[in-house]
């Protein structure tokens, strides 16, 4: 994929979902909101909307293919995750772009420009935070002794892809994120299917487990889905299937919650193929490409990874 | 400005600033993450970034401009507030690529895909959040007592511009903001200015606030400022200025904050012209435009103010 010029029809975003929530019983507080303005009521008691999902929405002037790519983020991340990588470079957003798909870019509710409510009025708890101890981990970049402060010496694993170098700005884009709203996620992206209509899905981790989930679901709009190192996938085969690929990095030795997230996982697809569902795997050590973490869109041979996955895509045709 | 596609050159998006934070002495929880998986051991404690931002670069193949726009949005809003109307449209961003600026779109600290950090661990206190009813009234679009429920009909100021029929949509971008955090925006902004270069800056609100504040502090990189409803300018005019352009829109009428923040704001331009720096008004209803609100990158009539700012702009040259 060479480094051509884009030519874009038009540039949206959108507001998709939630729904009406009322926050009460908060006292008006006075505070100085502009620098050297003078103090002013902040009445927060009122109306909300809750768990909406903000997408963007790139349109070719020439688009070579039927149905827009939808990109659906991982958990703790944002749509961020699809536009650059941690060292600079184009990331899967611009290849698609370049292989002639409409692209969709999602934030899933709660993170990134699609926002969060109060909590306890509005939310019932507070979210958790990912520390870069635990995605240095978490994210297969290396061990969980190998992680050292910011300008220390770190150990990553060995032949690792991601640019670790880049670790502290990748870091800069991690989200808090709350436990127990799938739903509340799912309801959102039902309304992006809608928006979209007949559609490819991209998913990474928990938004490939999302991208399984509604493809089973609804199969009707979703034509294809990619899920990258998918989590949360369906416990069992039911209805109607597209065609799915399951993309898997490396180094998932020694790492017992991925070796579980991923057994549960390979589960499904082998159950897919039982019952005849098209379930096809790209697991790059097996297929000659080692060294990747949990973020191979932003691991240094992303572009590689994009090329096949579009491969795959267009076989499809 | 016909609806031409634009050819663009690249798109990537950066993280810059922030400072390391840690948090230390949270217990470690265990919760169920993944949908359907078992329980792991979530360990909060640990390193962070706080107080980064997120920055959209978008390149035209042939720009007809030497410098880049960059956007800044207002207090409590994301850089989203620029890619679309909330009725649809197309969004400053969309028009000034059309003129052949190069564009930059930012979301401040904390704001949208800048990410926020834990309180009170990290950030000392917690954020405060717009209601509807606030928005209705504060953001000059309708009278405090015209706030009705969704779906009940409110009422607007007479010849009002912005679609007051797609503020619920508008709500959903409302993002929750923390006061006594200028000095953080500021250093992450300078960091923006540090990877720009020579440029225009666009601020809307808090955000057009903040680009007058640094057009005094450092004017090498900024050649030029338009504020549209700017609060918390400068007290004194100070150094060498770039040309500014301020914008206002209507309804200021027995609204006593906005009348506050106004005064401030046109005390500083007129100390401005005094001293014999270029300081341009665009007082939208004296030009016989009636009826903007806060937004009038939003309002009806969005694209026929884009064009007097980039036609302001061009005047530059």
């Amino acid at each position: 994929m060479p480094d051509a010029p884009i030519l874009l029809k038009s540039l949206r975003s959108h507001f998709l979902g939630g729904r009406e929530a009322m926050a009460s019983g908060l006292p008006v507080l006075r505070r100085q909101v502009v620098g050297n303005g003078a103090a002013r009521a902040i009445d927060m008691n009122g109306s909300y909307c809750a768990g909406q999902l903000y997408v963007q929405e790139y349109r070719l002037a020439e688009p070579r293919h039927p149905h827009p790519v939808l990109l659906w983020h991982g958990g703790g991340m944002s749509g961020a995750q699809w536009e650059s990588t941690p060292d600079g470079r184009q990331g899967w957003l611009w290849r698609l772009l370049q292989s002639g798909y409409d692209v969709f870019v999602a934030d899933a509710p709660e993170r990134g420009r699609a926002s969060w409510a109060m909590y306890p009025q509005i939310y019932d708890a507070a979210p958790i935070f990912r520390s870069k101890e635990e995605a240095w981990h978490l994210f297969r970049i290396g061990p969980a002794n190998g992680y050292a402060p910011r300008g220390q010496p770190r150990r990553a694993h060995p032949g690792q892809q991601f640019p670790a170098d880049a670790f502290d700005t990748f870091a800069k884009q991690f989200v808090p994120r709350w436990l127990a709203h799938d739903a509340m996620a799912l309801d959102a992206y039902r309304q992006l299917l809608d928006l979209a209509g007949p559609c490819i899905v991209i998913g990474h981790s928990q938004g490939g487990g999302y991208a399984t989930q509604l493809a089973r679901e609804c199969p009707g709009p979703i034509r294809a889905v990619v899920a990258v190192e998918p989590t949360g996938t369906p416990e069992r085969v039911d209805g109607s299937l597209p065609p799915q690929l399951l993309v898997w990095g490396d180094h998932f030795d020694h790492h017992d919650t991925w070796q579980r997230y991923r057994a549960q996982t390979d589960a499904y697809w082998d159950a897919l193929r039982r019952a005849g569902r098209r379930a096809d795997v790209l697991d790059l050590p097996a297929a000659g490409i080692a060294g990747n973490s949990h973020f191979c869109m932003l691991d240094r041979n992303s572009d590689r990874i994009a090329e096949l996955i579009v491969d795959w895509l267009n076989g499809l045709d």
